[in-house]
């Protein structure tokens, strides 16, 4: 099933004249990769305790430039990284373009130790190997090139390699209990190691098992990567020709203003009354009560108790709130109606605009996954992850193929939040066409309100048709049971802001059992 | 002693009116801000419980524009910041230059709070409110404009303030046990924070006391940030038209080309006879037995056991090791000697190069700040801070007056660093002018050796006398009886990588007990 690449036992000469030339290879394809930014590189390090890993990462760390290449280290994960999704930390330590990162511990070693030592049921397992899958596909897609690294020992050489190091006085130290409580269980790692190497291999990120019982496995590992590393280079250079003549031809009208038969989504968009009023007097009792209502859910939340209520109890897990919607239709009202209903530590507002140079490194989910919440904390964002599949789609800065396959991504990344525990809810503050004219118009005429309206907001105005077409195929594909959207009828502020927050308190009393 | 701002009663007319006006103008301040990038803005939000904190900093948000600036919120330090130095988390939250960023619960909190309820001795309290002098010192020299926001009430005041909000069904919450057990304590707490901001109140960042008892106190709040912005931007336009017109002047030549009388550190390092060696034969049980040696001695220090030891224990706090000398003076080998002793999962490494424009953004400590190590682990730094007393003094990249406050910086840093209980070992890695040359061929013409090489290495060389001038009065003034050097006489790399797995390994070993 996976590529097994044959070690050998080398002499000593033999071994450093290879060395010597592999460590030139790869050098030079490490500054081409940092040179061409065309992709980033993330190795993979796992297997046989014994054969070899910790060394190899050692080498590397040696051959290659190490202003550019990281290695990091997980295991369990620490009480701020216990407080998000398992995938949490790994996104924090992706590469940015250009760079290479070496995961010693790293996605697989949880799930593995967790079904061998069977403290993770069958299907929870299945799950995790599964989301593993997706989570390496959505890589791959984003340009990051994959090297995973078996390094593998038998039984047999498990055990001479751990007597071995317990003889002598300088390495006695590399072997713990745990190692021969682990060896104790060989059978049942191979096995299950096994399934998920079986599992997890695919065209683009195929393993690679290293025989770990030789001095040649440094050598074995270090070629796998430069084979990598030519083989994305080649890569970069293919798509960069394609992209400069594609360069010469004018491009297509953007498939995103042909909005053809008319989506689920789009259709209710398109009929939403704008009917319903608010006025001030009922406004006013109305938001005091849905505020003061959200401030004892989140301080709940938070573990935080009131005089007379009982004992404090641990904060339960975050909260994650998504505002989307045209331009000028109040999300930014409406964020600050919940976050004065909260205390100032509780809470963080993430405003979502073009992706930075930085940004635009990592891939596309990145800035999204780096600021998720602590247990009790509410993180509000201005806008969102669905940027993907409504303004880079409609501007054409993602190609169909970039933000078709967008969906499933978010589906899958509001899936991880849920399966974390998360309360996620999502907003689409509707307006009508003629109510952001005049929105518009007002902003031109309020002092302090003009930083708000620039000719970019009028030239997406003109493309209303297109926006709410991809609008609404965003809610046909990502309208889930589990994350259903809310639409807000925002033509009158007073009527969103209460809808809005009453919907956000009953999804957290929901959360907190109430 | 500070700043008393007198807050107004205001009708709800003349309020909205006066917010209007002041709204843009913090806008229009705040654009300035973003546009010229002189300066970064911290505003600090302290005073007394119910005096209208948190309502100021919503307003504050509500008020400006919230994707150039940030809230957040500090109390008891997290796990992972407890690991840290007690500024580790602000130095984090610090913005970059351009935005904004409000500290609700800040470095004053802690030490307030400590002191009122009687945790903290007075003498260390007198060192936190030292500590802060100096840090605030810091940002200032390093253009953070710092606004100190005290929110007073009177007893009586404070008194009624929270019996109202007990009295009310919607704001009751705002009231917890906590709240009346530090109300019970006002006396204290006034005599403490009194004392605190005499102490504070300097020139560069002197409190505004806001009274928080009047429904204007938001825009007393908000004034004193305009004013700040204002005269910030003067002292920007300033600097700019004196650095455009300095500009049509010919530099004077760099100070630290010349080296006047020779300082004891320079003599120092002029007078290293380079005159050992240590053989191959010599060298290899040697440095493996260091090896092994650091090998156990981390792993203790990561609370690890081997079998049959006792007991695992708490991780001890980490270790920072700087590593500092000439080109070519084998810091790299000296650090992977080191690397190679550890496990993978407990050291990282910090290769320093000129800093990125983000980086730029920041006070110069900050990159250094960041990657501080937690409990357990070892963090090496190839290249530091000492670069603003070296490279960028030799080079001009810092003015004469920023390098000279760098040692007094640098020393408050390594304070903190050692106050937490950190190893702190430094090594000055010496190489003669000659051993150089021979290194330099030697990188020309070994293929894998040549991305060591390059123009800059040969420029660099051409001041070797600046280089040994700042590096000896960087001896003078950082060889504390704290934090000393170690220098290294580093012709014979063998003899240089024993010396430093020995000294690394005693400094642990100390600080471990032994």
């Amino acid at each position: 099933m996976f590529d097994l690449l044959e070690g050998e036992a080398l002499d000593s000469s033999t071994y450093e004249a290879q060395v010597a030339e592999l460590r030139a290879d790869l050098l030079d394809a490490q500054y081409e990769l940092l040179d061409g930014k065309h992709a980033s590189v993330v190795v993979l390090i796992n297997g046989v305790d014994g054969a070899g890993k910790g060394e190899t990462v050692n080498l590397l760390a040696e051959w290659m430039d190490t202003r550019h290449l990281r290695t990091e280290a997980f295991v369990e994960p620490t009480a701020e990284e216990a407080q998000r999704p398992p995938l949490w930390r790994f996104w924090r330590a992706l590469p940015p373009k250009g760079k290479i990162s070496v995961l010693f511990g790293n996605w697989y070693t949880m799930p593995i130790l967790g079904r061998a030592l069977r403290s993770v049921p069958k299907k929870e397992f299945a799950e995790q190997v599964d989301e593993i899958r997706r989570f390496e596909r959505l890589l791959h897609e984003e340009g990051v090139v994959l090297i995973k690294l078996w390094f593998h020992l038998s039984k047999k050489q498990q055990r001479k390699r751990l007597q071995h190091l317990e003889k002598h006085r300088h390495t006695r130290w590399r072997v713990t209990e745990r190692d021969w409580a682990n060896f104790a269980k060989y059978d049942r790692f191979a096995k299950i190691s096994a399934r998920v190497l079986d599992a997890t291999t695919t065209e683009a990120a195929p393993w690679h098992v290293v025989d770990g019982s030789v001095n040649g496995r440094a050598l074995v590992a270090g070629r796998a990567i430069l084979e990598a590393l030519r083989a994305a280079k080649s890569r970069g250079d293919a798509a960069a020709s394609h992209a400069s003549a594609a360069a010469n031809v004018p491009p297509p009208p953007p498939s995103s203003t042909v909005v053809g038969e008319m989506s689920v989504g789009a259709h209710r968009l398109r009929t939403l009354p704008f009917s319903e009023r608010l006025s001030k007097e009922r406004y006013e009792p109305a938001i005091e009560a849905a505020q003061a209502r959200l401030n004892g859910l989140a301080r709940r939340l938070g573990g935080i108790v009131s005089a007379g209520e009982k004992a404090p109890s641990a904060p339960a897990r975050g909260v994650v709130v998504v505002f989307e919607g045209m331009d000028a239709a109040g999300k930014g009202g409406a964020i600050r109606r919940i976050t004065h209903a909260l205390d100032a530590r509780a809470y963080g507002v993430v405003p979502i605009a073009a992706p930075t140079p930085e940004e635009r490194a990592f891939p596309y989910l990145w800035r999204f996954w780096k600021p998720l919440p602590g247990d009790g904390r509410v993180l509000l964002f201005d806008r969102s992850w669905y940027g993907r599949v409504l303004v880079e789609r409609v501007e054409g800065f993602a190609s169909e193929r970039t933000w078709t396959r967008g969906y499933q991504e978010i589906v899958d990344f509001e899936g991880q939040l849920l399966k974390h525990g998360y309360v996620l809810a999502k907003f689409w503050l509707a307006v009508s066409k003629a109510e952001q004219l005049k929105r518009f118009q007002e902003r031109e005429h309020t002092r302090f309100k003009r930083f708000k309206i620039t000719p970019e907001d009028w030239r997406n105005r003109d493309k209303w048709d297109a926006y709410q077409g991809a609008a609404g195929e965003m809610l046909d594909h990502t309208h889930t049971a589990a994350a259903p959207w809310t639409i807000v009828e925002a033509d009158d502020k007073h009527l969103a802001r209460v809808q809005i927050l009453e919907t956000l308190a009953d999804q957290i009393a929901a959360a907190l059992g109430d």
